[in-house]
């Protein structure tokens, strides 16, 4: 039941995505210039142009511990709606991580041990890829070493110690342990991070050592790709081909994982990404070329951004608290194939309790956002009385989260106004 | 695969229990006096003699939210202990509680919902037990209202949440809204609670409204009975007879849970139970007749006790720190159907610790008193060359306790140790 192919969309492709250039030359990068970041065999399925790609047997082996993973009909849900769609939930928040992470993780830690590599180097936010990593990282003698982003750092320890207990180093980020991190603490010796600094300081880390490498837990086309396991299950899986594919978008992997499958497979499928208001690259966002990562370390990609240096609000949604987007989504979405939406942090728990007392899983956050639309989806067919099928990935819990939804259910949590203003700011710093 | 019916091993015993007796008579209470307590169906449930009682339709709708669960071969813990053991674990984390609890929250809700009740209340120590029925519930359209352990209340937020998520009412025990929880206030205003407090008030509260009931979590045999279908699922998924069960054990349901349909199909399974060393109800407490609640409102039970006085030290394994022991599982102790050991939680977190960087999953600290012993089991099988085959309950994950783990990887966690005079003291009174 667990596919034996990732499942590569590129050369399905009308056209294929622009290339991630050096910034210092503006040419596109050759898989040299990622050698001291990424093994040979990640870097060319980031460049690969074969529709599928066989999953190893030693991946297949630990994706046995939790997948398949359930896809559940939203039977208590739809009937606290009244509404006559159908709606299917894919749930990912049955890994050791608690969420779709570990999907692209164990192939990372795989391929690198493969590869000779000692240690992996990344950042987290929340904490879901970092405590994935370092699961990963545990099932093939590799180290891990984790850059959280300090503001997550000080609130979420537990997360923290799901790290710590699969054997990881973890580093409040900006940290006196790199350079990136020093200038910025010199600079401001309070900052609680951002996601940017946090990738700035692990791959200098991974770039200066050569039993290092890095590993991203988003963003490139080689993690959407190992996340495509969730939409091959869910197509063996459901009973009927979905109207319409909702996921929550931050780098985008989750919602590629399931959606791209469907776009193979069924042409009446539509694909809805649903991003924070607090964060919305895709609905307002710039298509241009830009950094990875603050300090500027990693090549320009031409993608969905709000310029390196935009600082979202502090949502709880840490997963969707990124200032770009996977270049190939934003790319699809350049061509017209599928919508985009953003929902306030709000409406986002609302949903998020709703489906708790119904369903019974709590989110995470991040899929809240999935969950929100849906709803409003499921609200609008009651309406028009339409049957629509409506497939949704419920990518993890929330069980590091519960803070957050305390703050909610004590009427205390806020939404971000994000005035124009602050976007032009920074999109104005973008280069090329 | 969901099993569709629950199996009582009553029947199926050389002798029956010894009955619960009426404190002012001591004779036997009837089904009357749980009346105030619990409807009628989970009385009859209580003292049935049928092998085998069907699963109503309802409660199976809800048990397919997550059963049925994973059966793991634990390879990868095999190889790391070089163990010709064949280790096998059935993965009760997997329910939207995260433990084998809403096992029997599910039904006891759907009884009580049945039977015209509004509201259950019930007590809960690190909040497993209390966040389940709040899901069943949620499910079943009642209110839940729950008396948490002071000191869980304070140091675990996040389970108090979780209840919160669901709907559920939370009071930290002792409180002031009973007459127990006021009593204890006024001669210790800054007690930090224990299960048998927190039951005294539940029932209080229960047994004044004709709207409300009570529910338990463990303990009592409708209770040991609804956990039957861990075991009966795991004798379908397990590809071999198993030698030896292990399980741990608070009250016993998810030890008997398990164990129980083994008992029923194989002569050749012996059971271990695990229990912790600072509450070691089997291992050195007295087979006699005790209350089940501090203030001594509930029926005296039969059981192996430490006296309904003794409060256990503050270990991590909230389930665990209970002073009595289920009837059902005391009397078969007394027969000589099982065996019993104690273990120390710091060689229990040890356990927890290897078993997550091999399997994957961070066991709840209950469950790692299982693993502990499994994994000396193990050992003591690489000594010998000895096959053994061994299924162990994986009853809950530590995402609420991480913690633990944290003061536990510190090199801050503290065993406990229990000198027989304070078993001795607690003993002394003891009714009867």
């Amino acid at each position: 039941m667990i596919p034996s192919n990732w499942y590569n969309i590129i050369p399905d492709l009308p056209s294929p995505p622009p290339p991630p250039l050096h910034p210092a030359t503006m040419q596109p990068i050759g898989p040299d210039d990622l050698a001291p970041l990424f093994p040979m065999e990640l870097i060319a399925q980031e460049v690969s142009t074969e529709r599928f790609i066989p999953i190893p047997q030693e991946v297949l082996d630990v994706y046995r511990m939790w997948r398949p993973t359930p896809l559940y009909r939203a039977h208590r849900l739809e009937k606290s709606l009244g509404t006559p769609a159908r709606i299917y939930y894919k749930y990912e928040g049955v890994s050791p991580a608690g969420s779709h992470k570990p999907n692209t993780a164990v192939p990372q830690a795989y391929y690198n041990a493969k590869a000779g590599v000692r240690k992996l180097t990344t950042e987290t936010g929340a904490g879901q890829w970092g405590s994935s990593l370092a699961f990963a990282c545990a099932q093939f003698g590799l180290e891990c070493e984790v850059w959280m982003v300090r503001a997550s750092y000080d609130q979420k320890p537990y997360r923290r110690s799901l790290m710590r207990v699969y054997g990881a180093t973890v580093h409040a980020s900006p940290s006196p342990v790199t350079g990136a991190g020093t200038k910025i603490l010199a600079e401001d010796p309070g900052s609680t991070g951002s996601l940017g600094i946090a990738i700035s300081e692990a791959v200098e880390v991974a770039a200066a050592a050569e039993d290092t490498r890095y590993a991203l837990g988003s963003v490139l086309n080689h993690v959407l790709m190992h996340q495509t396991v969730i939409g091959e299950e869910a197509l063996k899986q459901l009973p009927e081909m979905p109207d319409l594919v909702i996921g929550c978008t931050g780098g985008g992997s989750n919602f590629a994982g399931l959606a791209f499958p469907f776009l193979r497979e069924s042409s009446k499928t539509k694909l809805r990404a649903v991003e924070p208001e607090a964060c919305p690259s895709f609905t307002r966002g710039r298509y241009a070329y830009d950094y990875g990562d603050t300090a500027g370390f990693t090549p320009l990609m031409k993608m969905h951004t709000l310029g390196h240096d935009f600082v979202p609000d502090p949502i709880h949604a840490g997963g969707l608290r990124y200032h770009g987007m996977s270049p190939l989504l934003s790319h699809m979405y350049e061509l017209g194939m599928f919508e985009a939406v953003a929902r306030s942090q709000r409406e986002c728990f609302e949903a998020g309790v709703h489906f708790a007392r119904t369903e019974g899983i709590v989110p995470a956050p991040e899929p809240t956002h999935a969950l929100a639309e849906t709803i409003a989806e499921a609200l609008r067919c009651k309406e028009t009385g339409e049957e629509k099928v409506i497939l949704t990935a419920l990518c993890g819990h929330a069980h590091f989260d519960l803070a957050a939804y305390d703050r909610y259910l004590s009427g205390e949590m806020q939404d971000f106004a994000l005035p124009q203003e602050r976007i032009d700011q920074a999109l104005d710093g973008l280069p090329g």
